[in-house]
């Protein structure tokens, strides 16, 4: 089946799931977590196709983030009941407004219609994505790597049959199973059909779908964060948000590749910084942080010399670039030239700076002393992400259910005309 | 200059307009209104200009849109005066969380940063788009059409020398201009430094720009609107309805185009519609509007046969497609597959065909009993508008200041890690 065909199919149900009420859609991702779990062998049978091409193709950390184990499908199964005990997104009154002359108009949550998403990472996507499509009322159609697609298309299969035994129709949820670049340019070009295309993967994967995409697109994840330890800073919080900004996770985009310090703060905090990022990882057996240095920071630490591109990497590793300035002013102007727009943080006491600092920072997610690491769905109160927006259009930061959601103008009058 | 040039210079201006509060961008619209106003007789002589370029080209009507008289200027003038009076969109906090952790996550309204527009329309676009623009702390870069040129460039120039007299810089309003395709293409493409685009003009430009686009863009103003007229509507509500979403201003995206008639409703109705849109115009020497009839409807009334393309046509202009149909469900289908997801309406005295039609119909706004014209940012209370979105991703139906910002997260910790 192309790609159109397929996508001809999904929009035949966008209005079936839209007119569904909150505990239908509820039914829906239960008995879709059901199949997952009573699908577990078909499954892990699957997976075991794809770890076995990927055989000698892939590092052992990505073979691993492949693998499925009957925990982690009972893990992804959770996670599609978890979904349920979020509020409803649609139906949501967001304005209600009576005119003069009589018209009650009110503005009201709506789906999206279909969502497309393409992806690169872990099988688990596949249910998380359908999951979140379904509680929102959006037919969805997925387009996984050729890595897994046998997973996909063992577990798209499970959820398709879920959909079914709940009374919705199975191309509520679609998998594209062609994984070559035409599939994906077919999803990216596909006017009239797509309503949103996400995609969720590399920085190269996301560039191409901006720019090739034809359908309303959300640029995400990219996140070259910044955080600046201010002249005011307390050492103890600048030493443990930067050590839980950069080593906690590295791999994710929320992690901190950038610090900026003062030039008053750096000969104190420079060392112990580099103390807990470098030395005490050392001792303890863990990997050590590479600091890439400009010529002042040089001069008070040891560590590699930044080279030009330093600033502008997304390491995903530990790695990070340091710079010394002179003022929050040029900290700001560093974060506006070199940012991605996902998360920066200042590290002060001084209330006058954090507040000019979150006023100038044009970025998804700004902190004032803590960790980058907080912009996520779950920890800012969304129950689950469809991904991070870095672009400021229709969403901007973790996207959970309302952000794939639209709304429409109801309008209800006795005959008035203009 | 070109286009790359004078984004280069826009984009540094965001941060300055995005700083400013509500005081000082009312006051740089009050000095832009009476820049206007000094500066009218440069922009008639101006216009003078674009008139004497147009003559033998293009229509009276278009000669007369393209026109600047005193009056005209004045009006402008007054329009930006106007906004000043409406709330300011920026600042808004939009969401409030403390978590668990001690963490407050606020989330706030901001400007967008660079919005572009493209645009076909009269001179008084070019001041109406700047003074929301300014109003909602956005950079703007205007690119109107070559045959308002010249008009364009004396009131963007006045425009800015009432910005340096506010004390912002003039190049938070830059004019493109270079007319020709490349400047439109150069402003579609330019990644990272236009955060919104609208089109506003021709189905010809928007499909242009939806499709090019690689940077943010807004799809508007098509508008494929259906009145359905229920087996139970009112009969004087119809034909009342029904004339003005006709006839009251053809060219605007608001008309209708399309009549849906129930059978049980149309041997009494489709007669007194006719009437309505015909007879009586014709009796008051009015244009009538020409009826494009589905069989069944021309059983019943005289007319023109319809033709294959008339039920997907934006007429903008005295005609209507008129088709019968045996069900509320008929009636839906038939939108689904021709709306262009604008404004469709039912004239019904029955409230549960009311409600099947209003959460079945997936178009900007949906009307019971009230004619599609008041699809106008005005008109739903938002003050202004910038166009109107027949899209779902950002903003749906009249897009007033919110519309035209993004919002960051704002997070206060005391140390917090992850």
């Amino acid at each position: 089946m192309t790609v159109m065909d397929l996508l001809s199919r999904a929009v035949l149900h966008k209005a079936e799931l839209a007119a569904t009420d909150n505990d239908k859609r509820n039914n829906a991702l239960l008995c879709m977590a059901d199949a997952l779990r009573e699908n577990t062998d078909s499954i892990l049978a699957a997976n075991e196709l794809d770890i076995a091409a990927a055989e000698g193709k892939i590092s052992e950390v990505m073979k691993d983030r492949l693998r499925l184990t009957p925990e982690r499908i009972a893990a992804m199964a959770d996670a599609v009941v978890e979904v349920t005990r979020l509020p409803d997104p649609l139906g949501r009154i967001l304005q209600t407004v009576t005119r003069e002359n009589g018209l009650k108009i009110e503005k009201v949550s709506v789906p999206l219609g279909v969502l497309a998403m393409i992806y690169e990472s872990r099988p688990n996507v596949t249910s998380d994505a359908a999951a979140l499509s379904i509680k929102s009322g959006n037919v969805c159609v997925l387009r996984g790597g050729k890595e897994a697609i046998n997973s996909n298309k063992a577990i798209a299969a499970a959820l398709r049959n879920g959909l079914e035994k709940a009374g919705l129709s199975a191309d509520c949820v679609c998998l594209v199973e062609d994984t070559s670049r035409d599939s994906a340019t077919a999803l990216m070009t596909a006017r009239g059909y797509v309503d949103m295309l996400i995609p969720r993967g590399g920085a190269g994967l996301i560039r191409s779908c901006v720019e090739n995409a034809k359908v309303p697109c959300i640029e995400t994840g990219t996140g070259i964060c910044h955080i600046y330890v201010d002249a005011a800073a307390d050492m103890e919080k600048a030493v443990s948000i930067v050590k839980n900004a950069k080593t906690s996770r590295p791999s994710v985009c929320n992690a901190a590749e950038v610090l900026i310090i003062s030039s008053a703060a750096a000969e104190d905090l420079l060392p112990a910084i580099k103390k807990a990022l470098v030395d005490d990882r050392t001792a303890e057996g863990l990997v050590p942080v590479e600091l890439r240095l400009d010529s002042r920071a040089a001069k008070i630490i040891d560590g590699t010399a930044a080279g030009e591109n330093d600033f502008d990497t997304e390491f995903l590793d530990y790695i990070m670039a340091v710079r010394v300035v002179d003022s929050l002013a040029e900290a700001i102007a560093h974060i506006a030239a070199h940012s991605t727009g996902h998360s920066e943080c200042i590290i002060t006491e001084d209330s006058e700076s954090a507040d000019k600092f979150v006023s100038a920072v044009d970025s998804a997610a700004v902190y004032v002393n803590a960790s980058t690491r907080f912009t996520d769905g779950g920890e800012f109160g969304l129950g689950c992400e469809m991904g991070i927006s870095t672009q400021k259009l229709h969403a901007r930061g973790p996207m959970g259910l309302c952000e794939l959601t639209s709304y429409k103008y109801i309008i209800r009058g006795n005959g008035q005309i203009r």
